[in-house]
């Protein structure tokens, strides 16, 4: 039940070892929920409990400890054999024990005095607690940060990682459909969110979503907080909404925003639009190998620019496997100053918008770099959509 | 728009710095996306970025410190004045820069030198290296962990919080009614779960549902992964589906389980689910003001042990606010060695089920404890669902 080929999985893991081996590591301990699907598979809904994945040249396979519970689970999804898949007893739930401490007496049985261990410091679910547990339970290891080690890898997908991408975005082109369906001055804006839950989780005929990490449908005066979640008003006339909404197979995602305007748009907001418009593309002109991530942004700062708008937030960011509450890699942006070299068949969600008094509008794509440009993986309209 | 009135966020801040008093805090870093909602409002789907809450004796109202592009929510969310919902510049987001640093300054600016300084350090959110740069950047200050003080506080509900936790039930039990329409032989998982989360969302038609921090539906041999995330598989006859979910409103929770059985259920299964019912009633009779929470799984406990099972996890936990991944208090678990002591207006999710070779059966309820008892909050029939 995987859902990679466990020849994948064996790429992953080598990969890892051998950037483990550039930072002089004998242990790393993966703790981000998402880095521990990508090396083992493991996609459980646990990770409000302490889990990790050990990684070491010294075992075959990685290494997985869960809650006890949660050994079936790993079972069901992880490509591990049995002995690899190790659960705590119940005590280390709810009470003073930490499964850190039974997470370290499983490393020192199995790969014995590991003497520089790298730690995942910027990922959530790896807790300060448990990051005391741990270093004080090994008091022999050396702990190095290794914040980013498995994203980096994780930014450049395989063919097979971009096959489910190209499902997650069909999946999102057919939620946004079903917004400009459901999208009208009357409807509840919590009514329209059910519906799109329901698209993005049913999915495709041939195959179903699995759940997105985020989510935003923000409408009226509210489109200034980009993160705010929907409420149960009713959908004014005269109004604009917008939507973040992420299309999600195998917990890998595309990502696809669009502006709505509920009745007739200002002149004003259909100027803006356009020259959004515009700069996405000009931005989207200038994705190809080689070029860096901050030109991408600039080709977009350039032509806002000429139109007499200026913004100053990243336009973008690397996107794949996610679990709650994100859908980003954490490594490269489209931003000013990010000098990541573009390379083939990494990923990204450009999203570009503006706020100019009350109108704004915004538009986004997932893509992914090819040899000699870039495709666009997601499919809606990409203008204004008007609904009355 | 925010969820209570002001008054209520009044009382919980007065009570937090009580707690603080007696912990000698001068500054509380609130860091989890539950504990910030609950002092301020604040509802954004902000938390995978740096975020905190700064609560202190010496300032009128807690400050919030999001990123930048986030004060607008706080403007629709949070009861703040507009000066305690401050920004941090896009800089501090996809590079070196750490919000910590950001946020470290506005507490220095705005509270002076606190020399001890409180830490959720048990939050998911709050990273390794989060923590790292507020200790090096406060280092005169001492830091100290505060996890569960506020958890704590927010264990005993308020009447206003109670009426919100009836709303998430009946949203709860109208879902629970759409899965017994949706679940049949042939059906996918994911297009059950599809409609599950369209009425979760969508909710009553006199308020909508807010997103539900976790969900799982599982069937066949899966039902032995309680974790695990629904797949696309098409239901087959003769097997086990479990569900687990929870309505939410204004993201409070009430959670619900059941078990489904598709086609005529074995007789073993039939025994297994009378029994699991009657170690649940049991457990639920010993619900009252002064009991402890240990008691209520030892009825449990003991009436299994009468029908020849033994289970050892624990069979409940509090329940209210939550965030994505997880609707857990994270204090009080109705568990072997949990001693504390029953209160009313505590919430818990008393979740009871057996797995026994190829038959499991799994029942929950949400309550509150009363004056005399407990009220059962959710609202669905409890016996092995049947359908055909």
């Amino acid at each position: 039940m995987s859902a990679f080929e466990r020849t994948e999985y064996q790429r992953r893991l080598a990969d890892t070892v051998a950037r483990m081996s550039q930072q002089g590591l004998d242990l790393l301990l993966v703790t981000t929920p998402e880095n521990i699907n990508y090396l083992s598979g493991y996609a459980g809904w646990s990770f409000y409990t302490s889990q990790a994945l050990v990684v070491s040249p010294s075992l075959p396979e990685p290494l997985l400890i869960v809650r006890d519970m949660d050994v079936a689970c790993a079972k069901f999804t992880a490509y591990l054999s049995a002995d690899y898949a190790i659960g705590y007893p119940e005590e280390y739930i709810g009470g003073d024990k930490h499964p850190m401490r039974y997470i370290a007496r499983v490393i020192q049985e199995r790969c014995g005095q590991p003497r520089r261990i790298g730690l995942e410091t910027h990922g959530p679910f790896f807790t300060v607690a448990a990051h005391k547990e741990i270093t004080s339970a090994l008091p022999a290891a050396e702990f190095v940060d290794s914040a980013g080690l498995v994203n980096w890898l994780r930014t450049v997908k395989s063919p097979a990682e971009i096959a489910v991408m190209r499902e997650a975005a069909a999946i999102a082109g057919r939620a946004m459909a079903c917004a400009r369906e459901h999208l009208r001055p009357g409807a509840r804006e919590c009514d329209v969110a059910a519906e799109i839950y329901r698209t993005l989780i049913g999915g495709e005929p041939t195959f179903g979503g699995t759940m997105p990490a985020s989510f935003a449908l923000v409408s009226g005066q509210r489109t200034t907080a980009p993160h705010i979640q929907w409420t149960d008003e009713r959908l004014a006339n005269g109004r604009a909404v917008n939507l973040e909404l992420g299309g999600s197979r195998h917990h890998y995602h595309a990502g696809l925003s669009r502006s709505f305007y509920l009745g007739e748009p200002p002149q004003s907001l259909q100027r803006l639009a356009a020259t959004v418009l515009d700069g996405f593309n000009a931005a989207l002109e200038a994705v190809r190998p080689g070029q860096l991530c901050e030109d991408v942004e600039a080709a977009w700062r350039q032509k806002l620019a000429q139109g007499g708008y200026e913004k100053k937030s990243r336009i973008g960011y690397s996107i794949g496997l996610g679990f709650q509450p994100t859908w980003l890699d954490f490594t490269a942006s489209l931003q000013a100053g990010d000098r990541t070299v573009l390379e083939p068949n990494m990923t990204f969600h450009m999203i570009c918008g503006m706020w100019k008094g009350a109108d704004n509008f915004v538009v986004s794509e997932t893509f992914c770099v090819t040899e000699s440009g870039h495709e666009i993986l997601t499919n809606a309209p990409r203008e204004l959509l008007v609904r009355t």
